[in-house]
Formats: C-alpha cells, structure tokens, sequence
C-alpha cells in the first residue's frame, strides 16, 4: 500500500491513552477498501475511496425516521385524535452527528443499519443529501428501520414511543471485516448509546487498537456501561442529566459536575482494580498472567476526558489531572427547537479535534455550532455548514 | 372516436335514478385521454390507456400511511416508551378500496393526493404493487402525505391520531378536467368521506352526469352529509354504526336498521323540499325557476339504495320500494384482524356489480371477499385475489 506512515504525536493522537500512544496510523492519499455489502437482497463487492487525504469522520449509530404530531393532548384509550400537524423526519443520535460533521464539511461516513423500507430511504436520502458517505449502510430487511413517534403537546410536553427495528436488532455477534477497516482508518470515532453495547465495544476496541481516538455520546441507553466499553473511550460526553444518573450524583452546581467528572474518571479503574484483586486473591498464578490481565485492562487509564454539555449554561472539558476548560453557552438571539443541539455540539468537538485545534478552540467551535443548531427548527435542518459557524466566531 | 355506444341498461346502470336513466355511455375499446399531470414537480403531458374494453373502477379518496405501534400502555405526558414493535404500512379508505378492486383483477384507478415525501412514495409503491393505475395520483409539494399512528395496546383498545395532510388539503377549488373526464369514463366510482366534501361533490355530480353509478362508503369524516352530495349517490354504504350515526337512530335490531335504512332513502327528500319550500314562499319566483331547482335537487330521488355492513352478522342491502337483500357473513375459520373488512365489502360488491352480477350475486361476492380478508393481518396484504374468492364461493 502506498501509504504514509504518520509517526505520533498527531492532533488526535494527543487524546489518546499511553497504552496506545506507541501506535502508529498509516493511511493511503486515496484510501480504498474492498468489502462486501451486508444487506439481504444485494451481495456485492464494491470499493470505497476517501478522495481527501484527511481521515475521515466515523460514525457507527442508530438512524432514525422521527414521526413528529402536534397535538392538543394525548389521546385517551380508543380514541382518535386529529393532529394539528405532522411531519416525519430522519434522526436518530448517529445519524444527527454524521449530518452535523459532514455539514461541517469534513469527510464523515456513517455506519448503521436500517430496514427495507420507506424510513430507511427516508434515512439514507437525508444522510446522502448532507454529503455524508452510506458505503457502509446496512439494509436488514428482517427489520423496520428504527422510529419514534414525537406526540409534541400544547402545554410544551412530549411524549415518545419509539421503536428500535433495525438500530438495535440484526446485528451480527461479530461486526463485519469492512466495518472494523473503516473504524481503524478514522480520523476520530463517534459513539452513543442507540445501539447494542457489544456492537458499541467492538467499535470502540478496533479504533482504540487502531490508535483512533474514540468519543462517546452518553445519550440513548440508561443502563451501566460495560466495563470492556470504557476500555477504549477516550472522551465520554454526557450532559448534565446523563452525567448525574451515570454517577449517582447531583449536577446542579459547577462544583458538582467537577466531582462527577471526577467520578468518571475512576469508573472504570475500580473494575479493573477488582479485576486486579480477584486475580492476586487465586494466588497461583504466575506473574506474567496477571501482567496479561492488567494490560488488557488498562489500569490505571480511566476515562481520562469527560465533556459536559451544560445547555445555556456552557459546556466544560474536564481532562484527568488537569484544570478543567470551561466554555460559556454563545447565545442565540431568539432560541426556537433545541433538538439535535447536543448532537451538534459533539458533533461539531469531535470535527474541530480531528482537525487540530487546541481542546479550548473545540469547545468554542462546538459552542458556535449549537447555537446556531437552535434557531432552526428540526434536528438536521438546524445543523450549521462550516461558513456560518466561522462567522459567528469571528463575530465573537 | 371509434367507441361503443353502450344503449341502457347496462348491468351497472340498473343502479341508476330514473333522472339518469335515459343517458348513454360511450366508450372506445381503448380509451385515451390526454391530460396533464397535476404535480408541483413535474408538468407535462401524457395520455392514458384503458388496455380493457371494460370501463374500469375509479376511486377518489385518501391515501394513508399508517404508522403501527405496539404497545403495553398509552405513555404519559414527557414519557418515552418502548414499543414491542412498529410497521407503517399504506392505507386510507380510498386506497384501500382501490388495492380491493386491483387485486380483483378489474381495471382500477385511484384519484387522490400524496405529499412529496417518504410515506408518499410508500403509498404510490403499494397501489402500484397491487396493480392499481396511479396516473391521476397527485403530488402536493406543500402538504405531507396523510398518516395515521395507530397505538394497539396490550388491552385491545386503539388510539389513533390522524394527519390528514394531502387528504384534505392542497384540493383545487375545481377538479381538473382529467379527473372529471376519467369519472366520466368509469364503469362504477367509489367515494368514501376522508376527502374533502367540496371534492366528493364534484366527483359524483360528474359521475352522476355521465350516467356512472357512484357508490359512497359512509365511513370518514363524520358531520352531516352536504345535500349537493347525496343528490348524485346511487348507493350509499354505511356499517351500522354510522347507520345509527347518520340517522340518529338504533340500528340494534335488522327491524331498527330496516327503519333507518328507510329513512337514508329520504334523507335528501327532506332537504329538498325544504329548498322547494323556501323558493315557494319567495313568491315572485317564476314556474320556470321553481322548475329548475327541483331537477337540480331530483326530488323524489332519494337515496335509494342503502348498503349496509354488519360485521359478523352479514349485510343487506336495501333498495327503495323493494323488499331488503340480506346476506349472512362467510364464517371465516380464525378471525386474524378485521382491518380493512370494511372496505373489501364495499369495493368487492362494486366490483361484481360493474361487471353485472345480480344483487344478491353482489352481496355474496362481497361477503366471501370480506370473509378472507379477516383471515390475515393488516389492510391491504389481507385483501384476496378473484381465485381466491370464486374458491370461496364454490366451497359454499
């Protein structure tokens, strides 16, 4: 292959873990892979070329057609309701953060899954449409494409009932040779919790392995974090809500957050300590066993950056040992949706990371985006090109 | 035009009123049109062809996508739920009626509106699917096309909340002449109430005029029917509930549904001798006035057919002056799901009726349509085709 080898420290490099930073990337001018498609009604080999030299954007997420009806109030049992009005658009958290990059105008693929059917197409149009590469865009037809029916109330309420289908179903136990490729040819990984954990850590495993740094969106699942996830997260980014149900702890203060972070930080050092003390307890074994253990686990490596979105009230990147970058809201002059403005913001990091700037130019880049992401309605309508958010930061 | 001038009666035009008796169809063994296409996308002309002799079913009326959640419980106000699972699949009560009438193997058009979106695109795909023609479907840019969310829950209640989107809005004030002329041309018209009223008016009096019988499926919209509509109604087709509804009436017993029947049979007397009457005590109104306003209301025409749909308990159909048809339902072996039941009856009975089966015929077809229709799941993918039903109806 014809490629360059890239020695490290390199921008995305700076984020990663001593245990990876020996790792050396290689990419090629023109990446190309050759893979199969993995869709149940066509089965062939096709190639995909990154035409910029620049590693790309990696998503690997749920998409979404989200079925928004305005209504007055909830329908009682039996009853049918006329809505005031309708509209069915593509969402889901991994889509929103690939249409946000590639609005960005940074090379992003998304990887995913989506049914044989009119949502899927709905999806696949919209990513398309942002400039988003769909390479990897699995059609499983024994599935619906994942949806969400948004009952948005008169008295500012909502109510979801959303449906997984294909985001969560029919996935196969080990992920595709082309998908884990992609991944190890990143420029940054993005991640949330919409789809199954395993499928989550095997991405996350195959970038860290790879050296790509690797981002996960708190949002989505509820449930605790598999230890062998925050294995190779790099930047876990909750926002205050899912920053407190993570850790069990309030977030209502500055000080608050800062010690949840902390707590983020050691979440995973304790199961590895565990990990640690069960294998010194069988007493037998031989050192370089447990050296195995303890390599694979990563001790003491935590999750070293946590990245908290605060809304209005900013955002703050809390690094392992450091003082943390705190970044106030810029503020819109007139809010009118806020949907998809978290995307947006981490979106928009991970963009401004993979490119090079300096944690606290990330920050106001992310900032800037989301402020423009909310005064458009709509999740990917909302989402700023590269050009408005320039603008809006040299307005600053 | 080298067409066939077809003398009454003809087997559809003994549905007809005395006032329209006298009309004659014509009709070519290929008939053409050349009309333009009433989209905001495309504007150009093309010419359809009616590859049969045999004038076929035109349906004018709503085209859905019905959004399918399953779900333990109705959320609550800010909550999100899980569904045990979703499907969006076509339907509306015109599409539906036409997707009947196709899969019949009888020439079938539907007239109607879909938005320029994802779920009209799933809805042209099905009525395509099914063999019904889609030349006069019309694409409205600015509305979304119609959609219902279904929540079935665990209980067995329904819970619906309908867009109706193109349905019921984007209508030109007056139809265009390709509509009109192809209504003109049908062997049978079949109306139901999920399109505007303005629109169904129209759509029959054209019918009415070229001496095409029009069937109109009470179900839909439930205010009082306009008078200007019921004046060009051969048959009128209400289950009992909208019986009772229309009526204000009980429809418990057949002697209480005979009485209501008889009193659709007078419904548009009563409207028009209130016109007769309200231009009679004007006084100065020449005869000649007076005279034309009552062959426009067609007093004493009535509504003289009333075909009513019973569930479970069979059908009748009840013909003015003439002792009530009564058909027992085709027992199925399991009853799957009854949507769509309703509007197989009445697309199956207007099917045997353009190709001259008696009533009685009529009913029995219908039936047997209806009864292998509650045998399988959802609309459109329960609706059988003519082998299936002349199967039926030989087992009997």
């Amino acid at each position: 292959m014809n490629g360059t080898t890239l020695s490290t420290p390199q921008p995305h490099h700076s984020l990663h873990s001593s245990v990876t930073k020996t790792t050396s990337l290689t990419f090629s001018p023109i990446q190309s892979l050759t893979f199969r498609h993995r869709t149940h009604k066509r089965n062939h080999s096709f190639r995909i070329r990154c035409s910029s030299s620049r590693p790309p954007v990696v998503v690997v997420g749920s998409a979404n057609a989200d079925v928004y009806v305005e209504i007055e109030r909830l329908p009682r049992e039996g009853e049918t309701l006329a809505a005031k009005s309708g509209q069915t658009l593509a969402g889901g958290k991994g889509a929103n953060q690939a249409t946000c990059a590639a609005k960005l105008a940074y090379p992003t693929y998304f990887v995913g899954q989506i049914g044989d059917d009119a949502y899927g197409s709905l999806v696949a149009a919209a990513l398309r449409g942002a400039g988003v590469r769909v390479d990897q865009l699995s059609v499983v037809a024994s599935e619906p494409t994942g949806h969400a029916v948004v009952m948005l109330q008169s008295n500012g309420q909502n109510s979801i009932i959303y449906i997984g289908g294909a985001n969560v179903s029919g996935w196969p136990s080990a992920l595709p040779r082309e998908h884990l490729e992609l991944v190890a040819q990143a420029g940054i990984v993005l991640l949330q919790r919409e789809i199954p954990d395993p499928v989550i850590a095997q991405v996350a495993q195959a970038a860290s392995k790879a050296g790509v740094p690797v981002v996960l969106d708190a949002g989505g699942m509820e449930g605790p974090f598999p230890p062998q996830l925050l294995n190779f997260v790099d930047i876990l980014s909750p926002n205050e809500t899912e920053l407190a149900r993570i850790t069990g702890m309030p977030t209502e203060s500055f000080e608050e957050i800062a010690q949840a972070a902390l707590k983020c930080h050691e979440l995973k050092n304790v199961v590895a300590i565990a990990v640690w003390l069960s294998f010194l307890l069988l007493g037998k074994i031989a050192d370089n066993v447990v050296g195995i253990v303890v390599a694979d686990c990563r001790v003491p490596t935590g999750v070293k950056q946590v990245l908290v979105k605060l809304g209005e009230k900013g955002s703050a990147l809390f690094v392992e040992g450091e003082k943390p970058i705190q970044q106030s809201a810029i503020l819109a002059k007139k809010v009118v949706d806020t949907t998809g403005a978290g995307d947006t913001f981490t979106a928009a990091f991970a963009v401004a990371l993979v490119e090079g700037m300096s944690k606290k130019e990330c920050l106001r880049f992310a900032a800037a985006a989301a402020c423009l992401c909310v005064q458009v309605k709509g999740a990917s309508p909302s989402m700023p090109d590269r050009k408005s958010v320039l603008d809006l930061l040299n307005c600053q």
